[in-house]
């Protein structure tokens, strides 16, 4: 089965990976000029012109990235079987169609109001009571378009430092942990969900997760599977699903936002789960059962962003795996990641201090479960 | 690093999806007209004029394949660095030589004979007391050019019948179990072993391998770690080899053959160890630190030869991982492996039996200890 990608980055380089061994092969369709996959056949489609040589090569479609015009996938979509569906890429481009779903489906989150006007952004600072986060409704991706205000008096900078018609604010939640959970729909509506993964950014960007967690009640783990399984079946979803979710200090959940995807915080599933989300996703696509989801030991994923690491330091780590995505550094872009894999979480989190010291812009790691 | 692999068959297929990660690019070499990679750059070099645009883009060298002419190896090696070395492929691809250096480095093999006429074959079976194995001198694979004699008087016949100018004659062992060891050599002389696998052939062919063995006392695994040992050292070599064992009733090892590259008996090593078979001889050949190469569980590597089972049904059984080589079915041709993985051999043995009775031309699995 040939698959079509919407995207050629990373994440469509690691499915690939993950595809070949199933027997599949793989196309790709680049739309920015700066294709990264590396792998397969890349069709270059900067002046629209490629689509209909796309799909004729391909079996069916689906994406690494849902910032594409909704418009297109419906199109695609009418020649060819995409998954997950384009009512999928279409609810989570836009925050509002999002935290609309979320509510709908009884998925708590952040408070947050939807503003048109930096005097509206002004008004839902000081009702919801600063910090406040401000996001652009649409084509946010890894913390860019979004601003922190502090005082409802930066509403006119921040509304203009956007530059979106149309906003989000967010009120800001004390929370002791960001996680994520990841599920995996069949085309039969068979679900399966991985262990829920703790994420720590820094500026907006990923840059560890680890998976099981130590200290997670598995009644929390239950209420995400709840959730986000709720998520699948409403939007009769096929393939990865990504709900990001912030921990409060009473152990609940609120939803932050989702990605219709396999998702950088389920890297660690390619060397620490059974089946990798990249084969899980492909499997769910192509109607084949599901894979076992569950965790072999402690993993952390250790991303490397905006310069590299000496590789052979880095395989010097016992148990580390090196997932290289041969692009060129750049400040801010995501250019490897690490797997680790330790017996325990103690010696999990040494080796991760290890990795960290080895990466030449890795921010400390910090966990809620660290003693 | 781009890297340039003589041959374009399975074997390069997995050391390119192993090298992916690591940020390697492949260059394959194809002589014979027919590659199956279908991976990276192939180019197909059937009249020999492409070899120089070949090392244009490759930085290094390795094969998946030692059936190669020796002098253009060689040649290859006055220009770009190749890991293993032409010396490793000249032993390897002619048993004579490889009979000669076991002996040398005191490695015990059958008893052999090597023959260059019919009658000397038929005075060499009667020698060794039939039934005896009569093989090619050089180019045998997968058992092809290979002749049991049951009786001394099937010598001219077999003689005609391999149609080679120089035999090797060898005794019969009443072994227990075939065995291999398979062992990775850094550019700097560091060895690492993986544990020994048991394999069962039928009809020269590689069937199942299951590693660890839970029965194997520990002393043997150090004989052969001292045996292939020596022979990494002694050719210098640089990247993985596999040498196959019998193992006879008192518990010895007699060396049958040994093949310079990732060989079908690791390949449990790519869900069953922590460091593939395939990875350690990139990172050996780029002069990389060696990779762990402790077992993660009981794994057992399932060949499918001829005609492929149904996907689905494969890959609903539970931590099953296919590896699909995306080939033509035709008799005795190896098409794809399914690495099963279990907490137990008990559990294992029970999964390989579910696993061949989904394949339809899969030979019962047996295995020495068995219950």
């Amino acid at each position: 089965m040939n698959i079509g990608v919407l995207g050629a980055g990373q994440l469509g380089r690691m499915l690939a990976l993950a595809g070949y061994p199933l027997g599949n092969r793989f196309t790709f369709l680049d739309t920015t000029g700066h294709p990264s996959a590396g792998i397969g056949e890349v069709m270059i489609d900067t002046d629209q012109k490629h689509l209909a040589d796309f799909l004729a090569k391909v079996d069916l479609v689906t994406y690494e990235f849902e910032h594409l015009p909704v418009a297109l996938v419906q199109a695609i979509e009418e020649q060819t079987p995409v998954y997950p569906s384009s009512e999928a890429i279409r609810v989570c481009q836009n925050r509002v169609e999002e935290k609309a779903l979320f509510d709908r489906l009884g998925i708590p989150t952040p408070a947050y109001r939807v503003v048109e006007h930096a005097d509206e952004l002004e008004a839902a600072a000081r009702e919801l009571g600063c910090p406040v986060v401000a996001k652009s409704v649409t084509e946010g991706y890894d913390g860019k378009g979004q601003v922190v205000l502090r005082d409802p008096s930066e509403a006119e900078a921040a509304w203009r430092g956007i530059g979106h018609p149309r906003l989000i604010v967010e009120a800001f939640v004390d929370f002791v942990r960001e996680v994520s959970i990841i599920a995996v729909r069949g085309r039969d509506g068979e679900v399966v969900f991985y262990p829920m993964a703790e994420n720590q950014h820094v500026d907006g960007i990923l840059r560890y997760s680890v998976a099981p967690l130590p200290d997670l009640d598995a009644a929390v783990q239950q209420t995400a599977d709840g959730y986000i399984r709720a998520l699948l079946d409403e939007l009769d979803y096929v393939g990865v699903l990504t709900l990001e979710l912030f921990q409060t200090r009473d152990g609940g959940l609120l939803a932050n936002e989702m990605a219709p995807r396999v998702h950088n915080s389920g890297h660690w599933t390619q060397d620490g789960a059974v089946t990798s989300q990249f084969e899980n996703h492909l499997r769910a696509i192509q109607g084949l059962p599901l894979g076992d989801t569950a965790a072999r030991q402690p993993t952390c994923m250790v991303n490397v962003i905006g310069r590299e690491g000496d590789a052979a330091e880095l395989l010097a780590l016992d148990d580390a795996h090196l997932h290289r995505y041969d692009k060129a550094e750049r400040p801010g872009r995501k250019l490897a990641h690490v797997n680790l894999v330790a017996p325990t979480h103690e010696a999990l989190l040494e080796k991760v201090r290890a990795c960290a010291a080895l990466l030449p812009e890795a921010p400390a790691p910090r966990f809620s479960f660290e003693p």
